[in-house]
């Protein structure tokens, strides 16, 4: 733990901070500290413009043209080559689509189809609730049947009847980061494939897709890449796994000559195949303004800001907030943290209700978790002493148990 | 057929046009006839401004909390519930979500699940090949098989083993229409479900689903609905469906309660079950542009201007350009015809090419189609005029022989 602080400190770090001007690529709303970029990420500076053009030049003037003229049709494997570069894989093995729900779907199907004679998905009871709803109507589907067991157990119920690893990243309730090589390996000592859900990962820690042993993986475009509300999702195939990927989902764009118009599916080599309806043209250019911006910064460099970030606010809630009601839910161990840090609280909800209203947006989760995420792109130190002076005189004041979110809660 | 016409007799009937002044609410770029909105409709005027808001100040300012103050998330409902009063459904029968592909392999999925004991799913040759790539990918995983059959054929082949008849409305290539109330009751009559894809009806001729006895329907939201590139789909089922509807790719937006993050799937009451992912706000805004404004005009007046164009489109090309080697693909019979017109030609890519070159936007389908679509709020009886004028002089020059095209032509 170092030594106490103070809001002149912060300051100091935010001066000597390198990503200092990176935050003026952002939109920050007054009197907000937006510590819910986990959740949608702020909107890039340069995207109204990006989205106006494509609007009003390319759909506008250049009309049904532009899937050429405006290479709207290259669109997701463009922006998937770009994501390869900032998730450790390769020109081609990612491509943008859908929501994350439907790719994890169509990935979980082509690698049980891949690993005939294996029978079981294994996942832990901590993983986001749709991947096991999604994962349990592909397992379904394909024959197979899920095990979901506690993330303790994961490697002891990694026998040789696994079929695939689906795990996420990095936990979307507590922040906790799995070692995504160790456990890569593990699913492959057994013969799995291991499929990795990044959605609170990408943008919050570097990611080296091939180096670490993932087979597949998913993610979001709207959280930590600032690619919008509703951002198209991508997914990771590693090239060693295209020639025996099946679309359970085969749509006219990832035939191998769409505009042949044959009867019958013949996929196209490589991703392609993956890609089904037309792409979401105008949410792929908000995406893709945002990836750029990704890559013209040094991700190793974002990650040391929000271990920074995330180890401030957990000391500073520690020192100041003792004795308030808090405990911590996010790993100690940076190591094994995202870009997020949640507390327990009994009246959590009150609080980032309380909070939210005086322009410190963080989130609520079922039944006690408060939830902050630190988008290191646009996020200074000062805003972690703002959100946690904040929270001192929030819970100070009782402001948090004001009735009308006693009444929201039993809700929620 | 009616006497022959020239430019100012065309000019007279756009003066008399009740819809003249809806064009106004379109941008039409100079020098354009625009003859294929039923693959890209044009940009709504009040578009750009309706995303720019959205992107700036929903997104921009009121970041995550715009899921509940813009009413993000209610909006593939609302969307819906708008498209369910233009499609002849009612409220809760519609909603949208992803891609026209993703939606169908959902809703196939869903009746095959409710049709439990009948193994096929009856389609045409002549479908859209994404229809039967998607219709072949559920039959197959739910243990059902296709039969494909040419059109002619279709009566014959409804017996009843048949689970679902699947058909598109107005036909892609040539524009014939279906006899959407006769078909239905046809697989009615042998306890099958009428599944129709109106991709290429909703926004060309009036629709009635509920009264016309279809069971479940997807539409594409980016041809006659302008709502732009990448629009999301939509999907109905009519309410006496909804209890027994299963979500093949169960999401946490379609829980009963998304925030209780449980980890077995409960699906929410009605249509909300089918929703999957995070809804694509961005499209949504677009989509909703572009809905709102068919809600403010007469479908009938639509389409007895559509047919009017149809009708002089074809009278013209067969007068003015008898033995240049055009002959009618669609339907004679406006009654049996949506809003577009298709003309084989030996050299037809050439053609289309030729003109798309000077501003005539149509586009061709392999191996000798051209397609014109007549998108009756924006397009006027001179543009009709102006086309086929167009066309005349580029045959009559020899343009559509240009070796540029003949190049193209091998690679399509």
């Amino acid at each position: 733990m170092t030594a106490p602080i103070n809001r002149a400190a912060c300051a100091a770090r935010d001066a000597a901070d390198a990503l200092a001007a990176v935050r003026d690529r952002f939109v920050v709303p007054d009197g907000v500290v937006y510590l819910d970029g986990n959740s949608l990420g702020a909107l890039p500076q340069q995207t109204p413009g990006r989205i106006a053009a494509a609007v009003e030049q390319e759909w506008g003037q250049g009309l049904v043209r532009s899937w050429l003229d405006a290479h709207w049709m290259e669109a997701p494997a463009r922006v998937g080559d770009k994501l390869a570069r900032f998730v450790g894989a390769g020109e081609g093995e990612v491509v943008v689509a859908e929501s994350t729900s439907v790719c994890l779907f169509k990935l979980l199907c082509a690698a049980l189809t891949m690993q005939a004679g294996r029978s079981v998905v294994l996942t832990e009871e901590e993983n986001f609730h749709t991947d096991l709803y999604v994962a349990a109507a592909a397992a379904r589907i394909s024959g197979a049947t899920m095990r979901v067991v506690p993330r303790a157990r994961l490697h002891d119920e990694l026998t040789d009847e696994v079929a695939v690893l689906l795990l996420t990243h990095v936990d979307y309730r507590t922040g906790f980061m799995h070692d995504m090589p160790a456990m890569s390996d593990a699913a492959h000592a057994v013969g799995a494939l291991a499929v990795w859900d990044l959605c609170h990962s990408v943008g919050a820690a570097p990611l080296h897709l091939n180096a670490d042993g993932a087979d597949m993986a998913v993610g979001c475009g709207y959280k930590y890449l600032n690619g919008g509300p509703g951002a198209p999702a991508f997914l990771h195939v590693r090239t060693g796994l295209h020639d025996a990927l099946r679309n359970p989902v085969p749509g006219w764009l990832g035939h191998a000559e769409p505009f042949a118009f044959e009867q019958t599916f013949r996929p196209a080599s490589g991703l392609r195949s993956m890609v089904t309806g037309s792409p979401h043209v105008l949410q792929l250019v908000a995406l893709e303004s945002g990836v750029d911006l990704w890559l013209d910064v040094d991700m190793a460099v974002v990650r040391e800001k929000s271990v920074a970030l995330t180890e401030l606010f957990i000391a500073l809630i520690e020192e100041r907030c003792a004795g308030m009601g808090f405990s911590l839910l996010t790993p100690r161990d940076p190591a094994r943290r995202g870009s997020q840090v949640s507390f327990r609280h009994a009246d959590g909800y009150g609080v980032v209700r309380a909070l939210i209203e005086r322009g410190v947006i963080g989130d609520f989760r079922h039944p006690d978790t408060c939830r902050f995420g630190f988008a290191a792109l646009y996020l200074r130190h000062v805003d972690v002493w703002d959100a946690v002076q904040a929270i001192v005189e929030v819970v100070g004041a009782g402001a948090h148990l004001d009735k009308r979110w006693a009444e929201r809660a039993a809700v929620t």
